[in-house]
């Protein structure tokens, strides 16, 4: 029998005992072993329920009861998650999280410790939801030089843009419906500036370069300036704007950033609709694979992480290769990184001089036209380094939205 | 150090051996060892080549060679590579393998095999080409109860219909090409029978369920009957036909098929096209996960195979469970298989009276049209069983064609 401790029982935390509880006889064949529910943390009390039996509020009976083998982490945050977290694995407990701040911030020094004890520190469930990511980069995709990651990491803005693609609605409109249904939360910023896409893609690039990719060094931008304008431009380019987090390798090095960017009908992202995540992986003799799925949601996280147990049951006292080490990962100078960018600007009925204006600062451009759009120019560049391209759009006036393009 | 060989220099043991000269460096720190093909194995000479120096035509030399740790079988065919995978892991020697053939009719008891003698049996490379779709069903997916698997698993039968969706060509235009690109053999039947899906859907299910399931008992058809008519009713309602491979739960059995299906724009595998492959999931509580990739070529397979290598290198005396007994799964009589039916035929201009016989046969259907198609009536019955539906359409007269639908 293997016991285990979930500490938080909150959404993911209950779902992780209802999987348990569901799939007891599957997750037991798969682990070889019994898995067993021995002690559930959380500050509040739960009259009635189930787990009340094994609810404690104090951390130290789990860390110090040498029979527990494995912690599961679902509390999210990083404090108190990486003082319990790390003393989990000195103790020679390995752990399952689904805390992505405390991944992107902590990995590389869990995933040494967990090393050092014959343990594990397994995370599944931190990036991409239910959808397999974080162990087929360990495990499946090692024969490759992996030369870009993209994800659509975020179901909540992608629940968002999708439904301003579908239904041609504004962004607060949509974002109030998705607060309405549970989609996006109160106090949405985490999701619609990027920054949860962010840690995520720090930890998916963290894990291909094999070294410490600090989230902090990533390029963010959120989706709050998208306009159901610059979405009729997608529509009559067949295009699509998705927030993307992207690494993508060039020369030697990882150019990184979180975006929203017009991609065309050919990219492996573009179908990836609602809530649902997709991740896009490149291999040099792979070519191109892409994982879809939930990225979020009770049930889904919970299997997730409930496979990352499975997995540590199946190696108690063996430590799983993960290559991520804490030496820092240089990420390519943002400055350098080279996009197509979409300009939407005023039309000032001047045509000749405002092209030639247009034509001194970006060379030849792609003019787009959109169904319902009046008194407007819009167009598209070639790839240019994100430096010139600040520098380049500061002459001309009257710019009205600039999103990158990948197609 | 560990030593392997490689049986077979086709396009898939070239592409093994190139893999790993490309990406040494990164295969060997994955595996955390030095990673060196010994031998390659061939009844051909390859004057000039460098593997030359380690060509061998006499498998005894390998087979009882103590230094060679992992055997790879990339030869094809069940005979000799099942005599060759026998004996290798008879005598503690590691398999990895991309050959479907083998693993559909023998994968349950050479997995015991390697069980036994504590080594492994890995074969990612037999199904979905560079997809990583093996080892996350065995390592993964392990929390759930997996209610569905369904898979566009052969990339030429979904070029030939992909080229029939977007170009109104016939089957046998789109065949012709096929096979001057390379893209279909010249003798095609594995393919386009639906015979190669067929033993790929035979791997999954036996993942899925655990037992042996035999690839004859699969009903399987082939897509040579569809024709550019199918195309525009498919076309007309936003869906696509597609040869699928599928195992769905009903109660505790699964039911199985190759056939080609009629899929509609909401289904994970609406937009698999060209020669790519993609593998649906659905799992009680991961809900639905799809896995796309490169189904097949020299170097995507070559990839999927050298990362079984690494995995192989990672465990040499340690076996990773595979749940894949030699106990032989009963699945669902195909008779009972509930599914929708399309179905095309002669207008007779008897209006009421035709239709009077369709309502006799399926009750109330949902009558289609297409553009430029004329003197023909086209429906979609409800679900309704394989034997229930086989009778029924023998009572109409001048049937032109039926295409399951899952939408």
């Amino acid at each position: 029998m293997v016991n285990i401790a979930v500490l938080g029982y909150g959404t993911v935390g209950s779902g992780v005992v209802e999987v348990i509880n569901t799939n007891q006889a599957i997750v037991n064949k798969r682990a070889g072993k019994e898995i067993n529910v021995k002690y559930v943390l959380d500050l509040r009390d739960f009259p009635g329920d189930p787990v009340e039996k094994i609810l404690v509020h104090d951390y130290d009976v789990i860390v110090t009861d040498p029979t527990v083998d494995i912690i599961v982490e679902v509390m999210g945050g990083v404090d108190p998650a990486y003082k319990f977290v790390k003393r989990a694995l000195l103790m020679g407990k390995s752990v399952c999280t689904s805390n992505k701040e405390l991944v992107a911030k902590h990995g590389a020094e869990l995933i040494a410790i967990a090393e050092e004890n014959n343990i594990n520190f397994l995370f599944e469930a931190a990036v991409g939801g239910g959808i397999p990511i974080i162990r087929p980069l360990n495990t499946s995709l090692t024969a490759d030089d992996i030369t870009e990651i993209t994800g659509i990491l975020n179901g909540t803005t992608n629940y968002i843009l999708t439904e301003m693609a579908e239904k041609g609605s504004a962004f607060e409109d949509v974002l109030k419906v998705a607060q309405e249904k549970g989609y996006a939360e109160r106090n949405p910023e985490a999701d619609i500036e990027g920054y949860d896409a962010c840690r995520k893609i720090a930890i998916l690039t963290s894990l291909v370069v094999g070294e410490q990719v600090n989230y902090e060094d990533i390029h963010t931008e959120g989706i709050t300036k998208i306009t159901k304008e610059d979405f009729k431009y997608a529509k009559a380019l067949k295009a699509s704007i998705k927030l993307l987090g992207t690494s993508k390798k060039i020369g030697d090095k990882f150019y990184s950033m979180v975006a929203p960017v017009m991609i065309g009908k050919n990219h492996p992202l573009i179908n990836v609709n609602g809530v649902f995540n997709g991740i896009f992986v490149h291999g040099n003799v792979l070519d191109d694979v892409m994982f879809y799925g939930r990225g979020a949601g009770k049930l889904p996280t919970a299997s997730a992480v409930v496979s990352d147990v499975v997995d540590a049951a199946k190696h108690l006292k063996d430590n799983i290769m993960t290559i991520w080490s804490e030496e820092e990962a240089t990420l390519g100078d943002f400055a350098e990184f080279k996009n197509k960018f979409f300009v939407r600007m005023k039309d000032k009925g001047l045509d000749d001089d405002q092209m030639m204006d247009i034509k001194n600062a970006f060379g030849n451009v792609l003019y787009v036209k959109a169904p319902d759009v009046k008194d407007e120019l819009a167009f598209i560049t070639e790839p240019i380094c994100e430096s010139e391209f600040a520098e380049r759009i500061k002459t001309l006036e009257d710019v009205y939205s600039v999103i990158r393009v990948d197609f």
